[in-house]
């Protein structure tokens, strides 16, 4: 009988080391390949980042409460956090759809004006995709260019012992959004006569349907003399990026519990869904904020900044990964973020 | 009411149109956006152009005659020949994909065994991409990157008047792979008892399912120095892309019929399904082959390579896009080549 191997069983990053784990580099220019947010191509002195994201509805978006609009503006916006994560400025971006006629032209242009509204904000050109029919639902795949200056790049796996690992914005605002948003369809679809009452609540549906990339931080830590020694963008929780910067850096860390920002907003609204908020902003994904570490001795250099939280420092990997909890305790950290293939 | 534009009424060509009217370049080092077969980036010296095509189960692609392998060859194949066809050399390509949980690891690995053998032959890097899951089906999206010495660019829009037409391999083998095999699942699907002969069609089921960008025309021309004034790659057919250069270029042109390359197996299918070869030549789809433009002066450098046919040459804009059939009759070149969004 032929052997069958579930996808479920690998996980997806389990599943993109499998895929990969025999391809050799051809070109020179190549400069970073698979795993890490983008990869890097040399061109004479200045390095192109390029990175790339499929979006499918009804596993990453859901059109019953994401406006086009907004689906546009984030599919964009989700690409470029990962060029910023890379300590790079976006410059280009390609965006190919596959659309049912199920979709009119009005719907697709609703989609374009928030794809065009993310590009001007970031002074990115959208230069090129694919428009192409699907039999049922909408597909979208963006590619990104950026670039940087060779010396400025930063990898996941520069990091260092010692180093603080610091976050910017708040984080679990987005999962928390998503948990709203799936609620209330839930009763929508039970009961159409009742209207949802987002009205206290857009801060965390604002960070479902409407990240905004921290190109602020990455103008912040030049301004400020700051190289980050590794760092990645927030997309699946900062559990899972933590792991992967300590792996790939070969580290362990220890993060603080109650370092870890949480806006108010957020935490009003996981209590009211009876969630800890501190694992709403460790395992919840799509915050799309910065994780990165830097040096102590940049340490004041940061202070006055309300956007960056110093939420641990990174450890000899003998020790593991760990949570220092507000109670004194401390645990592992696991993974529990967004796995695209769990059953 | 609220207007409602059906996608159909523009086709995709109208929709790409209308999508981007309104889009400004930002960046100074967007050299080309949308509408050549890549969008070109300046890189100090050298540009780099990229290139990204979505694929979609049922819609691109046939999973019942179409080898996993094969799929992953072709997905890279037809990006690698929107590179070419700016007389760029790729040198690294993305690999997106969401599947459904029908299938297994082994498949996973025989598609990126296509993918990972069209890298290697064309010396590309694969250097990352995305990988999670569909509700049905198979999604591919694909960007290439490559690289190019500015003056050896070559656009859509550069062509002149008086300009020789060429063409290489041949045209219409991979529509008739397709009609080959869409009437054998028929008969299979009807009497599954049925096992398909394709022993003596092979060279048009290769056509289809196993593409090859042609690298060695680009080579061929350099060495020759032959330096083309437009060139494209023919994925929706001849007649279609012969329309897409006079408009861009703002001529006109006349095809001679009996010029048009056609192999013997092609013909002997067409006919076998009542077809006109000459049709399926010029508005079949999937070939990949080259169409450029050269100068006439260059004409005695390309006699000696039988992959390169010259099919006609540009007359003035008034003069129209026509084709001199066998007949002598004079037709007007019309594009019935696929179209993403028929109904």
């Amino acid at each position: 009988m032929e052997q069958r191997t579930e996808i479920s069983e690998l996980g997806e990053f389990g599943l993109i080391d499998h895929l990969t784990r025999n391809f050799e580099i051809h070109n020179a220019s190549t400069i970073l390949g698979v795993g890490d947010d983008a990869a890097v191509i040399d061109h004479f002195g200045k390095q192109t980042v390029i990175t790339t994201d499929l979006l499918v509805e009804g596993i990453h978006f859901d059109l019953m409460y994401t406006p086009l609009k907004h689906l546009g503006y984030k599919s964009i916006m989700v690409n470029l956090s990962d060029v910023y994560a890379m300590n790079a400025t976006p410059t280009q971006v390609t965006m190919s759809i596959a659309i049912s006629n199920r979709f009119s032209l009005e719907a697709l242009d609703e989609f374009y004006e928030g794809v065009y509204l993310a590009c001007e904000k970031h002074g990115v050109d959208l230069v090129g995709g694919d428009t192409s029919s699907s039999n049922k639902g909408f597909i979208i795949s963006v590619t990104a260019i950026g670039e940087v200056v060779p010396d400025k790049l930063v990898k996941r796996s520069t990091a260092n012992k010692g180093d603080l690992i610091c976050v910017s914005g708040d984080l679990g605002g987005a999962f928390l959004g998503l948990t709203l948003m799936e609620r209330e369809k839930k009763i929508y679809l039970e009961n159409p006569q009742l209207q949802p009452d987002l009205e206290n609540e857009s801060y965390i549906v604002g960070r479902l349907l409407k990240p905004e990339a921290r190109k602020d931080i990455i103008e912040f830590l030049e301004q400020n003399d700051i190289m980050p020694t590794s760092m990645m963008d927030v997309s699946d929780g900062i559990s899972s990026e933590e792991l992967h910067l300590c792996k790939q850096s070969n580290l362990g860390c220890v993060v603080y519990e109650e370092k870890i920002p949480i806006s108010d907003d957020s935490r009003k609204a996981a209590y009211k869904f009876g969630l800890d908020p501190t694992v709403c902003a460790l395992n919840g994904g799509e915050d799309y904020e910065l994780i990165f570490t830097m040096k102590q001795e940049d340490y004041d250099k940061i202070t006055l900044n309300e956007e960056i939280s110093v939420i641990g420092y990174l450890t000899d990997i003998e020790a593991g990964c760990k949570l220092h909890t507000k109670g004194g305790n401390t645990f592992p950290i696991t993974a529990q973020g967004w796995n695209a293939f769990q059953k």
